[in-house]
């Protein structure tokens, strides 16, 4: 158990010093907000798919609150692993801020003015959560577990790009981003209707798989 | 079936809420057209990647009235299937540009004024559509298809780039990017021209695949 | 031998189309340079990666005359396909970047102005080739051939932005490359000191690759 | 023997002719040094990406005393093979310096003014380090040493933007970029406490990989 609460608490950790220091590293070198959004996905899909492939082996790789509490439901993990796993992952989203901010010379903690509200933008997180759900259990249904990390990666490059809430995706990175003012914050009271819209969006995508899925292969 | 035609539905909706989102991100974040085009087009290629990965077991993963109207000739599908498929990508489409439309705050429907018109760009959609469904084709008789996805999404990428035309390369998404005055969009006069330029393509791409392959490897 | 050569000159007319193509897209929607240069290069390394992995079941997916001569000096393939391979990949070449120039509505042919002169560019030639040749050796001597494209294509995606040449490592793209007065052109008296390094570089790397193979793996 | 010092001079030798050669290009073609990094960035990842796969049969692919030492205390390879490795690595990286400033039609050799100190910088080199270290010792524990080059090209792709050291994560390489004072140098004065924090952070990884390997993996 201990390992795999480290595995998660490195994995979470590195998540968020990553997605905020990159976001701090992109402002201070690009004044062209485009630059600025590459840089910052591209260090995303990268650390993203070396994380769930290494951890994959160790912790099962959730980082994500919604993905531990849908492998509750699958009856994959008990109860109590879910309650630690989910402790785990916002200590260690907070402690990759706080890293990300020192590292840039930025007060450890200072919540974000970056508001990101209205029902465009929660559809947005709603989008981006269900693909992520939808394409894990697709994955696993379809028996191709080894494809996980590069799917993910790109399922979450490309709904970085092309939803308008640049998706989170994920309760605990939205928590933690709330505590950096910079690039990739997110003002603290915008937080929960993100969380929420997550939710509606996971049991979607989980939905959707569930009655999509197939057993045999068309042609 | 009906998994087939959701199948369908999803993979299309979210290939046209994906070109024309991130399009509007683009824009919105960056003056250089540049880095607007490679904003959208690595959204472009990270999501063909998932997409096709995830739905090719379960729909077959065409997205492309040409591509089954390929199929239909190859008589892999029958015409009954063929028919609800390219009705099913139509309404997918139009349905994908109106969410983007809606996530970024503009009318759910507003044609493009961007023409798109002479034959230099027609014979772009000619050779990215030719290659697309050459490669489809080559790739089947190599027996290779777990290689489709990563192929379709480099040859997208680079047509992307190379193409006079940015290779819209499929009647559904050309149609659908009529609905929206942004950056990926083409004027409604602009479309049937280049849905015949992709019928052109095609038949030139299947010719070519058919003429060369050959039955064994050279050394 | 008809569908060989067929394969090398489609593959070689796109690789040209492509590089002369998606140079002048580049300087049409961009001033920053640098992004001009990371569109050719992505451009450049998606589609050599589709090109090799679906021609080399068909031709071998040379679309180089230096890699066509070592292979005649290998004994892989003889005299007569070496020269039809050779001509072929120039006048593919060459009608490359005619496509590519009608496609962007510039003349037909019109000859470079872009001098790229003197010994450190030359320098950029031997190493871009040399690499190039070095790991087509390896990796066959490592019985490794399915790893061609991606390995190639991250080679020369590398080479383009470190060597001062920009790393054109192939004498029928250099003297078609010449045709164009656009962002990837070669002033027609820069086109032979370029092959010659390009020589050079391939000698270099085709006896590194023999003087360092091993038959055993280490630890 | 000779093979081996010969694979790990040749690699270690591009890697630094790349790292200063791009960081050359991109100031020379950018005036953004967010595009500028971009281009440095996908320049190493796709180099680290083909010398990792290539030279890995040959020499093991350290190009790096960090990773040489670490194997010297695995006990997989010797004090004089660890020694020699270590002399090598250091000549082909400062030849590496030489040749990139040479094609760029700089001075050979000359000083970096790049300051790159204090403690959160440090952090960033601490991090880097042991992320990659770790990845590789995991990946081996893991029996996946096929997926090493992409894992550590993924790794450090992320870690250069996210680190606001941009990862140096190497003594050899990090002593060799003092010797050019351009985008990617480092001020001589620099060099000692960067290669204290790659030490540490060495350390922290590979017992953090150590204690965290589980020998079944999670359902």
């Amino acid at each position: 158990m201990l390992k795999k609460l480290t595995g998660e608490f490195i994995g979470t950790f590195l998540l968020l010093a990553m997605i905020v220091g990159s976001g701090i590293m992109a402002t201070n070198i690009s004044s062209d907000v485009g630059v600025q959004l590459m840089i910052n996905v591209f260090s995303i899909i990268s650390l993203l798919f070396v994380i769930i492939l290494i951890f994959g082996p160790i912790s099962g790789a959730h980082f994500n609150p919604i993905v531990t509490i849908s492998e509750l439901f699958l009856k994959r993990i008990d109860g109590l692993t879910a309650g630690l796993y989910i402790v785990t992952q916002f200590l260690a989203a907070t402690a990759g801020t706080m890293v990300a901010n020192y590292m840039f010379n930025k007060p450890l903690i200072f919540s974000s003015h970056h508001n990101r509200d209205g029902f465009p933008i929660l559809l947005g997180e709603v989008i981006a959560t269900g693909g992520l759900m939808a394409i894990i259990a697709l994955l696993r249904k379809q028996n191709k577990p080894g494809l996980t990390p590069i799917a993910i990666a790109a399922w979450i490059g490309s709904a970085c790009f092309f939803t308008s809430s640049t998706s989170f995706a994920n309760p605990a990175v939205t928590f933690a981003r709330a505590w950096s003012d910079t690039f990739t914050g997110i003002a603290p009271h915008s937080v929960l209707p993100f969380i929420g819209a997550q939710i509606v969006g996971a049991v979607m995508g989980l939905l959707f798989a569930k009655g999509i899925s197939v057993n045999e292969e068309v042609a």
